[in-house]
């Protein structure tokens, strides 16, 4: 659980009410409407000052007195709780205790780490290294909202859509494909909302349970679970070495997927050359293991990448996953799915049964941008714009890292993927860096015996802001460095 | 499998290359492709004739051809389909048996009554008598597309979402909710693609597998699935007699939830009383057992409906979900759930990792017609619209149906439960309409054992439609009491 985050109230100055009673009031309210249940942690008495701008011996006053009437309590190891008692005191009511209910249920919660990157992407005075997201400066916003004006609505366009997604976008797909070599008929492609949504319809929709998944170390899928929750059964295998008897071996009799990143891997930002991609699609092929191409970085190569291995695909063994939420908007919640239709006419009906269709506002502002030059000459500009900042970063990190780092020259997308000599990227530096207003993705969430890397991003921070996190940076490791 | 629907293309009839030759190439070119792979269905003699405007002997003598060269082959009991051999006919490449992969995953198809429904939706000479969904006509679709217009768009607001989704829009709901005495914080408030998403995250997120979820006969829960695919024990209760005993017994030391629809339920209608509802509300709450209110029909009471329960609910037992689908476009996929803090980070925390969050421009589309006067006064003429239809309806029922069925007057919503006197509304039934161009939903959806009613819409179908597409229904039924 995250607690309590974001909180909105703040007590009114111009009132007669004391600052003390107020707080008071609002807590016993959370409390009582059902808001803040049984064994919930409340937030510290720090971040309650700040967030309630108040004193903080105000707010430690309103806790005392919350815990003498026995609403909350302390526990050991720190942090105050709504009690056990709370309800009978303050309402003589029952309450389920929705902690027993989460903790019993079906979904793996994300790891802690990935909880506080995230919690913590939404303070803005934190500098974000690790972003995989456009920066806002990057996004096309006036674009858009020209375009918005320029869009008419047709009232068979907003209602429920078909289970594929919009007819329109489909087509428009279909004929962007088939400029990079992909044959894609508009039956056998289904519009997701974003790729991690694909990810999820493919684990519940092709896949019996402890299927096999296998992935390169490191994968962007271990921060994620769409598999693990389903009970998959997620292996990492090195392509580099035997690949075919090592899949042979681990695949056994279960069903298996292969799942790559081949153009810009996320984290480490590698292109598989044409002769690895061959070399995949035949193995793969062979041994009856269907590859999952994921391939969302795709339009953002510095230079042209090889043939996608769907474009390679004479059998209809590779389902290929495409988006805008690298290049256009990731608000947009728009992703594509290419596939045999018979696995096409599966998915579309679990996500069917999942949330009825995407957003069709968001189909059709993706089809004006598709069928026009926009998203083409859009995508021209970001890529010289990342190339620029990729640059600008390479810069630093040859003045400061040099030492201590190496690092491969970025060949498109947002990612360095930066290697310490020293194994010093643990939890603790993660948390250092954090009370230093820097956030960082470390390499373990994405191999979780990797504690040489971090996923450095040059596509979210500002330029300042890049140059200011990776002063902090360095300083910060060349102080554990210096205790080792 | 639904097969293969929806056909986009057609050969040329201004080439060179005959028609039998360039459907044949074109079948060969799905097969080769991987779109249709071994074991797939291709469409009817019939259908293929329709789709690609061609004589019915030209379909012949192509799939003749196809099947002399071993590349599709017929079975027993009737049908077309790709053969196990098709691969080595056309390239010697081995193609990965997608059917064994569907088979034996996770996720439950819909039933196919309902898959069947999905698939004739698509085809607009359908009379569709049962549709869950405003007609074009009522969707606001000229001050949807003037609203675009006016919205201005800021590049932080279309990056990725808060877990929570978008705070403008949680805060406008805090405000709009409060209007209908429900309590809820921008921090109690989750952004949810629809209704049918917030179900499924909380079958994912607070439930442990084979808990019980408990609903009153006939539910709309039984014809979606997302409890069953999460693998919960789905259990109907009548609300009206000795609840509480049979709750208990049926719970057991199990987790439990009870779903129910107390305003306007889909599919009878019906409203639940303030009594009534005071009787639920305490009696899940002595047994811990939450509930979740599925309020999506509220606004098109014609007439105020009793306070929510989640209004009355003094100690977070009540997960309340609303939507905008039934109300101003399906499209958006904008609904919500409110629930208590703990409930809500969790759900959000899942919901991240499943899509990543609603779309930005729907959100910020619904905040702006909640935040102006555009919503409650949309709300307000369509309730009007909708009273009028079901006027015009209730005069054809009085005038044709009243020896046959018996209905109660409609209180606001979409539907009519249309009970016929006689149990004839058999899957029999409902093919046979589909083949005289109009679709019911039969009450079997809802409740396995019910073959006497029929969800009657007056919501999508044109006046003419409904008038002629009940005409058509009237003459079916009297066909079959006749018979019997």
């Amino acid at each position: 659980m995250k607690g309590l985050i974001l909180l909105q109230w703040k007590p009114n100055r111009t009132i007669h009410l004391s600052l003390h009673d107020q707080i008071y009031n609002w807590i016993s309210a959370r409390i009582q409407q059902g808001e803040w249940t049984i064994g919930t942690k409340l937030p510290s008495q720090r971040k309650l000052s700040e967030m309630l701008e108040v004193n903080r011996s105000t707010v430690i006053q309103v806790l005392d007195e919350l815990k003498a009437n026995g609403i909350v309590e302390s526990k050991l190891g720190g942090g105050t709780y709504v009690s056990n008692n709370s309800w009978n005191r303050l309402l003589n009511h029952e309450q389920p205790n929705w902690h027993k209910h989460i903790h019993a249920s079906i979904h793996e919660p994300n790891f802690h780490t990935i909880q506080l990157i995230n919690e913590h992407e939404q303070d803005p005075s934190m500098i974000r290294l690790g972003t995989g997201e456009l920066s806002p400066d990057l996004l096309p916003t006036a674009l858009l909202e020209h375009s918005l004006q320029t869009i008419s609505l047709h009232a068979r366009d907003i209602g429920y859509s078909e289970p594929k997604g919009s007819k329109k976008l489909r087509v428009a797909l279909s004929e962007y494909l088939q400029k990079r070599g992909i044959h894609a008929s508009p039956e056998s492609i289904l519009i997701v909302s974003g790729a991690l949504q694909a990810l999820q319809l493919i684990s519940l929709g092709i896949l019996e349970q402890r299927s096999n998944v296998f992935q390169e170390p490191p994968s962007y899928l271990n921060s994620i679970h769409p598999f693990q929750s389903a009970g998959m059964r997620v292996i990492s295998v090195s392509i580099e070495q035997q690949l075919k008897k090592t899949l042979k071996a681990l695949k056994g009799k279960k069903q298996s997927l292969f799942y790559t990143v081949p153009t810009l891997n996320n984290p480490t930002g590698r292109i598989l050359s044409i002769e690895e991609r061959r070399a995949l699609l035949e193995i793969c092929t062979s041994l009856h293991i269907p590859i999952i191409e994921d391939d969302v970085y795709h339009e953002l190569a510095f230079e042209d990448a090889p043939p996608s291995l769907k474009s390679m695909d004479q059998s209809g063994q590779v389902l290929y996953i495409g988006s805008v939420s690298k290049t256009l908007s990731p608000g947009l919640r728009i992703g594509w799915v290419v596939a045999p239709e018979p696995v096409i006419n599966r998915l579309a009906d679990i996500k069917m049964q999942t949330d009825y269709g995407s957003s069709a506002f968001s189909q059709q502002i993706v089809t004006h941008w598709l069928t026009s030059s926009l998203y083409e000459s859009h995508v021209g500009r970001l890529r010289q714009q990342l190339q620029k900042r990729a640059a600008f970063v390479e810069t630093i990190l040859t003045k400061d890292f040099g030492q201590i780092a190496a690092w491969e020259k970025p060949k498109g997308g947002f990612y360095i993927w930066l290697r310490f000599n020293e194994p010093i990227v643990h939890k603790a530096l993660f948390q250092q860096l954090i009370k230093q207003k820097v956030l960082i993705n470390p390499g373990y969430i994405y191999d979780p015996k990797d504690f040489h890397h971090i996923r450095l991003s040059y596509a979210y921070a500002t330029l300042e802001e890049l140059k200011e996190g990776l002063h902090i940076l360095v300083k910060a490791i060349n102080g554990v460095l210096d205790k080792n």
